[in-house]
């Protein structure tokens, strides 16, 4: 099978860790297209970055249902922690499409009653808060934190981004009793490893979750349900800078 | 005071209808500005179209808050039910920024125990529901029901818009006990008055109480917190057809 | 348009500052009319002192009702942040009805994501969250907290009462990630524009907030639903000391 | 022991009705005061009457507790299922008071999943919703209905108030999937044996629950708690009308 | 009327205790069997515990039943925090069966706002949780605790149980705010009394609650709903070690 | 990697059935163990059932953990709708434990809006809904609905039960606007393939979506939190029939 990981920021180097973290995890035969989109934010971490970035990432699931003659795309995986445009994608994709928030707090709540969410800068723990809610998690995440690194810098080392989260996992563990941590960031692949041998509980990076639970609906034959809400969306005119969104019948 | 309302789709017809509902509440002394983008939809009916929807919004409270020079924005109205892009113009603009579905239901709790939303297409409401909860309101919203009739067919005649509304406002008071009635969809406005006649309860257009609630707000000299969540988003690069929308610093 | 501020307890120097908070945000034409009851009790802290002010609270409203010679009564603010006799009022009265509490807590979601109340008397912080969750806050609603300063010592400088608000309200700033601040009685309705000035982040007044909301709803001409529950209740026979409450058919 | 059973209407004929279900479930030495105010309205059924209630029973809490000469007052039952006035009452009395609809309730989740509120008229349907949601049953509770009869008339048989209660306690539970049925006003109490019978469910009266219920908390010597919230109202005076509520230090 | 009152584990000491506390409440007339099963943990720590100690529970519950010949068993109490095997023993026994964490907990919400729970060993405390949740109580039960002392330990003066359970009930009162102390463990019995007199606040012993709760019931000629999830279970075959709980026909 | 699915009943034409459906969904390399216990209920139709499941499930589990000579249980799938035993089965697993309720709700809530449950007897509804609650999903389940059609019967023809769970889940589509359905018991996991075809929405068998998340979790290298409350049960004496499940230090 062939799933499509969209990141939606533009920033390649960030595209290049997302499909290394899925790939770890896919099972023999799954292939994983790893993309941005070439329009849109360099990243994401702020309603209006999230909002902004929606246009590119339903271009490129867009791009992978029109690609079906190259072999088709089976599920789709929204790489960042506000599963933007998660709805829209799912009136437009065939297949499965499962966001990194999501898929971790589903992998969280099957391993342990409680689990805490870390994340890159304090003003998105709100966002972060509206997905617990919505996701049904309320009573199962026992805090939201932020280590005030911004996405981009989460990979250099002089920001101590991996050590910033590791203090704030510790307290996670020990104050608000988590049974386990979930990366508040694609960005933050990369630590997911060496955090789950320090800290002792599972560490659960969303862009493996989702890759998972993809893999794992695709397996089952499931897709999104068509009955009403998510059916394709009607044909309509799209205006202005945005024209090439138009649908056709 | 000025107020711009802003209909989110690209349909000029609706956003005079729009602006004439604000202009019926306003008081003395308030302005109101009611616009349209030039790029997306020309109505909002599905994710997908929501989620294009929020660019051409986003630009349109950018350049109200541009607007200084000439007399300035003091709030706005997002007028469309799925309150699209609310978050980020938060971000955005220094004055409040109301959602006519959020204020239509602020004004529904006031008014009595429970409210019922009429809304477009049946496949909006999981929408209006998600908002619904999102508010806090789902305990006192008792049912959301759909005429099924397109966003750009309610003021045709031919599409009976009006009385099916009717029909199913009657529906939500008897069998739901449903108080008031919501309308679900910005181009209702004109229903309003002629609905209140027939069913003898409250019936609510969102944008009469959005602007309502706005022209309150600035009144007692509110506006939204910058403290963290809604501080102004972070000066950063945007690529491609929406390289427009960066920031600087 | 009149509209009716009523201060449920029988302080009229009290009844002098709502009605002054009231009328900084009145609009053009509107007219402020700040009352109190003569019977109850002198301030409200604890239940019993707001299960009694309601019997004077009530007898406000019908007066109001009565004076429809003189002009009528548009609508009404009940100006205490229990919110006592809400339900009752809005059987008595033909127009809107609103309480400071819901008010200044409608105002505070439209203006972030989280508020915080401060209140008076820590005795009174149960019923705080009631409404709270009541209204259907009580996600948003991150910590109430209490000055223990008597209602009516609050205007007294040697009581530090302004003070000790300033300081709690910081703590829900920085401890609790409150966006806003909800004033938690109509006795700290002067305490508004300085801390708002001191904190950076919107301090609300329910009283500003209610009438506000009640000038809005009566410019939409909505009111109160009559369907079943909030209709006029039924004529009735009083007994003893209350004999006077008796409806007539 | 002593309970004092206050109904907080004026007519002495349901008194006596309460005052018999309680005996019959008192045990063995618990003696049973019924009383009504003297002061209010002669039935409860609406916002209005309730609010107004209250006085006359606080009235009879204080009484009760001034009685200790006579022997005292061990706990206290609020007899009407909106229950009344009882966080003013729990700050007045040393012992417990219990209303009858918490009572009803909390016996209803230890019978079965789901309970079903038959009550008086359609209009008081509203109050028993926010008593279930305030006690923490909303899940439990699968309806609440009303038979629309006036309190005065359960009693006179040309009403045939207990067929239509019969009738809807059997849609409550073939529909509804009712575990229980409870009966929602304390004028119902004489109806309770004749349903058991017929119904084959568990039918709760709030007067006997509310009595088993104070008779425990007694034996176990359990009283309100006087922390905070619930401590003695502070020394006040109070105006008018109502100046002999006033609380001395 | 007769109440058994069954410890679900197999320590005979702590049956002794719990039968103490159960008659010291149980009003004239009342005997109380007082057993524990022959089969199971000694101790309930864990979820492998209470899961395994179920067995023996049901066991004791369908002896019970058997026993009418000697004059029956009118209700039950299960005398673990945990309420284990409560709905499958609500499915076995003609009379009412009430758990000690719902009878406690029922009691705290008729005594104040608030209640905190201490409990024995902190792995306990996410089952007390789901309890609180199960119950509807979440909103009113401000803290779990843990003093981590082994059941078997509380009552040896060497473990410092007492000292330590008052220590987390004085932090619960004062940072917490709760208004009451629930004891989660029935071999917390013997501390009641001390830490009522010390703490100045309602302790609730859920063997006592539990004892009044089904006293009340069975004076209230209550039983549960046989209306269809808790009617008898239907005749099976069972297998192996088991084989001894078939149910025939 | 070797996943043990455990059918908690004592049947093996059910253990069989349970194999088929977990062998079509695993991956490359992944082998299925379908067992049965051989203790314990023949099916599981009650909470009497489900609480006598569990020792037997617990000895399967505890028989996986010391199998590590032959390879080792990566992974275990707990095959019936009550999902019983699931937390103290994750005490005793090193890997990852996952029951088909909780499977197949997570699988329904990324595939739409809504779901409803299909299940076997009306008496088991109230089960699935209390784990319906306690996954989070509340909001997004929109009915349960039996067929009451004994479990050992749903294979056999002359019971119709394909054709009564089609007319279910069709009234439950069209009715409660479920965007797809879950079989609520292990053995309809035969209906799902003739179900999706002919109902046009997802159809979920749990024992197929267990697999595939165990599957993904192992793959993921994560397993249940030994933080505290699902580390391995305390040593301890189990006496009478259950003494082999004493746990040694």
């Amino acid at each position: 099978m062939r799933i499509k990981v969209i990141n939606p920021n533009t920033t390649p180097a960030m595209t290049d860790l997302i499909g290394y973290a899925a790939r770890a995890v896919a099972g023999v035969g799954t292939e994983i297209l790893a993309v941005n989109p070439s329009m849109g934010p360099a990243s994401i971490e702020s309603h209006y970055d999230e909002a902004l970035a929606v246009p590119g990432l339903l271009q490129e699931i867009t791009d992978g249902e029109n690609a079906s003659l190259s072999g088709g795309v089976d599920g789709y995986v929204i790489a960042c922690f506000g599963d933007p445009g998660l709805d829209a994608a799912r009136e437009l994709a065939a297949g499965p499409v499962v966001g990194i928030a999501e898929a971790a707090m589903h992998a969280a709540v099957m391993l342990g009653r409680s689990f805490a969410v870390v994340t890159t800068l304090s003003r998105t723990i709100g966002r972060a808060e509206d997905l617990v809610a919505h996701y049904g998690f309320a009573d199962r995440c026992v805090s939201v934190s932020a280590c005030d690194v911004a996405v981009l810098d989460l990979d250099d080392d002089r920001s101590g981004a991996s050590l910033l989260v590791e203090q704030l996992a510790r307290t996670a563990i020990e104050r608000d009793r988590a049974d386990s941590i979930v990366l508040g960031c694609a960005g933050m692949t990369s630590f997911c490893e060496r955090l789950t041998d320090r800290l002792g509980v599972p560490v659960i990076d969303g862009v493996a979750a989702a890759t998972g639970m993809v893999e794992a609906l695709v397996r089952m034959r499931l897709r999104t349900s068509t009955r009403d809400e998510f059916a394709s969306p009607l044909p309509k005119r799209y205006d202005g800078e945005l024209a090439s969104f138009s649908l056709r019948a």
